[in-house]
């Protein structure tokens, strides 16, 4: 079950100049999917990503790293699902390299020009000769209109595809960006989503692209949580190829630089939310906004202890405007000189507790026509400061414990 | 469901000389069901307690530390359940003292010498007058054989009474603990457990006995989690009557100490485990030994997040052997400079990774035989120094969210 999370349409989704999607169906794990995919990216175009901060991150993040720094200008992207490449040691490398080399022989370019992902079962090997087996497929049907059938391709718990597009004028020029993104379950990202990856034909360098992809990761896909379980695979990748012809952008200031990020920003924003809305088991989507702290890490330390909090999240799913539940998450989050006699408590517009007790003037039917929508903002104000944040998370179901435990089956 | 927990036996819980249990049906929540526990404790002896470090503390927590700090000799321990009395400001503290000021009154003691408790629901005003109104009733029937039926006075969601006792001897005399505690949900306990009680015959003087209470929950209490939600009313307090006649006890050091301190040790274990045991929706009890770490703290941040994790525990309540989620926590636990080369993973006898990699000779029937298991033991081996810690919890089943969607109703 999706919140709010109508199917992408192909139509609404722009082809990015420079960029062309493909995929395959090589049976990683499961016969007669959607499992591979290859980007090919225009030469001269710029990529820049950020991954996971797990310490057991994934075989073919440590390769992406690699060839990021290696700087011989990324070609091609490489997707498979079914199988995350992590928790396979030397092996896993090995085998994350030859995929690489078996795309790069066939585009007739370097291995360092090569990304690679996986994302799916942990802690078994990749078999990587079914999908070197599929390359020829997916290179010979990528075309640039091939965004939904990308978003499909990257799936796996996820029960709808996750795509969007903006465009932004910069310097007289209509600038396109197209992204997609998966994710249901193992996400609290640590850096980046599970898999994110966006292109725009803006022409952007290289030290400004990562400022970018950083920027944009930390306001959207940094702050959503499912289950608090962060991934050892996820990866944020954007790609600028420049092929809108407006000028370039080579520093991270001014009006282009600007309105670049604007869109950026909203374009993650919305495919991290896409994450959420189909959090495995999701019936609700919970906004948690801490405002009023001393600074932005204390207002995510509280926001997230709200949105990881197993009682708060079966409390929404059953409609139940058991708030105390989110007073106690504020209080063990670890702000250990938090006066709480300072704090308040709305659900949207209905103030819940006021100067850390209950608002003597609220009633339980206002919490309960608030609890009972798909879409609830939780705002909690500290009282010790101007900093904010915001995080958005999902409910839990009995639906989260049926998805994970059969998982595998 | 509980996990090989079974009903606690009247006549296998010894009486303390010195103390005395009452319980009433004061109908704070619910009616017919006990809900009001008096424990009388004897002039001279000493009592210490630890906590919550939640900053959302209950109003009791409050007024325990306050009356324990007057120094004027505890006397009487009054316990409500069905209502928490935190997140209540002025009005909730002005009803734990009146609570403490009526079973004074009723006593002949001073308010000071009373220490009050309460848990269930947060941010409802604590019906006092029902309180004070059982108190009679909870005062005849005091005696020093009703340790059952006091377990069974402060339950809320748990499915069974929880408490036992164990005997040592000290200078040649017999000295006897007895205990209970209660707790199944909002189980993450920092400082102490929801409610955990100990009384002992033994004489201990006021500063060796908060010593024994500390390195008693640290290493029984402070060591369960069942959803990570640290309670805004955990307190865990020790009672010392020495009507025993051992040799009294005043210092933190010495055979008699040691002797004392271990069965405290071990009796505080047995009530923590009997939490996790009755975990809410609970079928599994897992022991997560992390070892050869740097320092403790890194081995409980690894043994937490492994604990907390809903995907591990989702897969421990399916009995699949899907273990690349536990090195998946393992490594966004936020031990930074870890080496992940260097971590092997057991499951029980089962070596299932082997230097951050699938071990070779590992096979899948072997790990699903384990998991099968009612009680698993999850040891993870770091590599990197001679620390070790122990995190007892459970797994997390569809009637954990039916448990905590119903709590209220």
């Amino acid at each position: 079950m999706a919140v709010n999370l109508p199917l992408p349409l192909a139509e609404n989704l722009k082809p990015v100049a420079g960029v062309e999607l493909g995929w395959a169906e090589a049976g990683v794990r499961k016969a007669n999917r959607k499992d591979v995919l290859v980007v090919r990216v225009a030469q001269g175009s710029t990529v820049a990503g950020v991954f996971t901060r797990n310490r057991f991150c994934a075989a073919p993040v440590q390769v992406c790293r690699e060839h990021l720094a290696a700087g011989k200008g990324i070609r091609a992207i490489v997707v498979n699902t079914g199988n995350a490449n992590a928790g396979t040691g030397e092996p896993g490398l090995a085998n994350a390299r030859a995929t690489c080399d078996a795309l790069a022989a066939q585009l007739g370019i370097a291995p360092e020009q090569v990304l690679p992902f996986s994302t799916g079962v942990i802690l078994e090997p990749l078999p990587v000769d079914r999908i070197t087996a599929a390359l020829p497929a997916a290179i010979a049907n990528a075309k640039p209109d091939n965004w939904l059938a990308a978003a499909e391709s990257i799936m796996t718990t996820d029960t709808q595809p996750k795509a969007a597009s903006r465009t932004v004028q910069i310097g007289g020029k209509t600038v396109t960006l197209s992204g997609i993104s998966k994710g249901a379950g193992m996400i609290r990202p640590n850096m980046a989503t599970m898999l994110g990856f966006v292109a725009t034909d803006a022409t952007v360098s290289q030290d400004v692209l990562q400022a970018l992809v950083s920027y944009a990761a930390d306001h959207s896909f940094n702050s959503i949580t499912i289950d608090g379980d962060t991934s050892t695979n996820d990866s944020f990748v954007l790609i600028a190829s420049g092929k809108a012809g407006a000028p370039a952008i080579e520093r991270a200031e001014g009006a282009d630089f600007e309105a670049l990020r604007a869109a950026l920003t909203d374009l993650s924003q919305e495919l991290a939310q896409m994450i959420v809305r189909d959090g495995e088991g999701a019936t609700k989507l919970m906004t948690i906004q801490v405002e009023g702290g001393k600074d932005v890490a204390e207002c995510r330390l509280i926001a997230y202890a709200v949105a990881h909090s197993p009682l708060v999240k079966t409390a929404f799913y059953a409609s139940d405007p058991n708030l105390g539940r989110i007073l106690a998450a504020v209080g063990y989050a670890g702000v250990d000189d938090l006066d709480v006699e300072r704090v308040n408590l709305w659900l949207d517009d209905v103030l819940v507790a006021r100067d850390g007790g209950r608002n003597p003037e609220y009633r339980e039917e206002d919490g309960q026509r608030v609890m009972k929508q798909a879409e609830i903002t939780v705002r909690i104000a500290l009282g010790r400061g101007d900093a904010a944040a915001t995080v958005w998370t999902c409910d839990l179901s009995h639906d989260y414990v049926s998805i994970n435990a059969d998982y595998r089956s």
